[in-house]
């Protein structure tokens, strides 16, 4: 084990903050970063001056508008988003659920954007939260076209369950996986609790690869999956096109 | 003149990124944030190993999902959009046309969400851009409910001239802010360019001071400023009550 670096310990004061604890004290800041408080203080003085940080009138630290700047350039986050919205709205205003954009970092899937409704009910899911791939909609359309490698070892690695509903015996996983690059859909029954379903469709880029998927998650009573089928596809056709994919004349989906 | 410390530099790489520049080479990342070669890489790749730029397989470095993370627990960033958004989207319902978010910091507004639909023209303005204060209406809105001792300093500045149209007497500028406070509203009349509108409201937060900004963006030609004013406004109190704002009695908008 190595010491940590001047940059590694810069960035810990970033990750001292999540979706748990997005306001911190200084005291807070060096006990979850794992820094003296003189440390802290020096590094914490350094962001705030560059605005990454801000400090509120009762002394504690909030991330800053400049660091929200910056963020908002990354190509799978907001510039994503910005390519994805008008496609959302399309697809919320014609099933008035929950509609989410989300993309893969290893394991999991990161939520980019969730909309709902006001009044919407239910499940309740914060942009940038993550869930375990194999239990969501968007998570199975994400990995049933990753990488066969990644696949595997996704498979192969214990299976996390949730609900009685959960996929956690991995040859069932690896046919749930073959039907979604089948059909083209990927279809979340339960799994990740048990009043809801998901119905998701995985979003292409330029290159023709799978760099996002687009959902919609309904209360499972409904039970509208061959109805929310179109919509869901279209959404990550629409979004696909915006992002530069061209349609192969081979692509087709399955019967 | 100082040397610029570790933190500084690591900061200085994050910042060598820009919407002109969301794509870097490590040569560009050196040039740009002023680094040897041999320091930008060092630096580079603990920001790649944390997950704040992630390099493509051509070798360029974008901002990373990791960052992104962080940065959507910005208060004044994604945090206050997700709360708005709702509001945001009736207002576009209502209006179909461009609808903006935006804050304040020092004598620029930064635009935090812009809906549009997806074949609006006209005015495009980038999310996390920037523009100075006396041109727009978000801007109006935001240094009329500032410190009198901004509004004063900002007065007294040079006021940059956009179109035959931007404010630039500090006299006027100071009777318009009074008028924004009296009214409830901003105008900015072909003050950005010569063919759009907006008209803004201010949104408060829960201690009642003026936190951000909503307004609508029309071509100038269609002059529906007293139709937009109602909408606007409501969009931005609902926003403000969702920001924990209680309208206090006294508070009344002018005649």
């Amino acid at each position: 084990m190595t010491a940590p670096t001047a940059p590694d310990r810069l960035l810990s004061v970033l990750a001292a903050f999540d979706h748990e604890h997005p306001a911190l004290s200084l005291t807070d800041i060096s006990r979850r970063a794992g820094l003296s408080l003189t440390t802290a203080h020096r590094l914490v003085g350094a962001l705030t001056r560059w605005g990454a940080l801000e400090r509120d009138g009762s002394g504690v630290y909030h991330v800053g508008l400049r660091l929200w700047e910056v963020a908002a350039l990354a190509p799978r986050g907001l510039a994503l988003r910005q390519v994805a919205l008008p496609y959302l709205e399309d697809l919320y205003e014609a099933t008035h659920e929950n509609v989410q954009l989300a993309v893969r970092d290893g394991g999991e899937v990161v939520y980019i954007e969730w909309l709902s409704g006001r009044s919407a009910v239910g499940v309740h899911i914060r942009v940038g939260a993550r869930w375990p791939l194999h239990a969501t909609g968007v998570g199975l359309a994400l990995l049933a076209h990753s990488a066969p490698e990644t696949q595997e070892e996704y498979c192969a690695a214990p299976l996390a369950s949730f609900t009685p509903y959960t996929i956690t015996d991995p040859e069932r996983l690896r046919r749930v996986l073959a039907d979604v690059r089948r059909t083209g859909v990927a279809v979340s029954d339960r799994q990740v609790t048990e009043d809801a379903l998901s119905v998701a469709a995985p979003i292409r880029g330029r290159d023709g690869s799978v760099t996002a998927a687009v959902s919609v998650v309904v209360p499972q009573a409904c039970t509208q999956v061959p109805v929310l089928v179109p919509a869901v596809r279209l959404a990550a056709r629409g979004i696909s096109r915006a992002l530069g994919w061209q349609p192969e004349t081979a692509e087709r989906p399955g019967p």
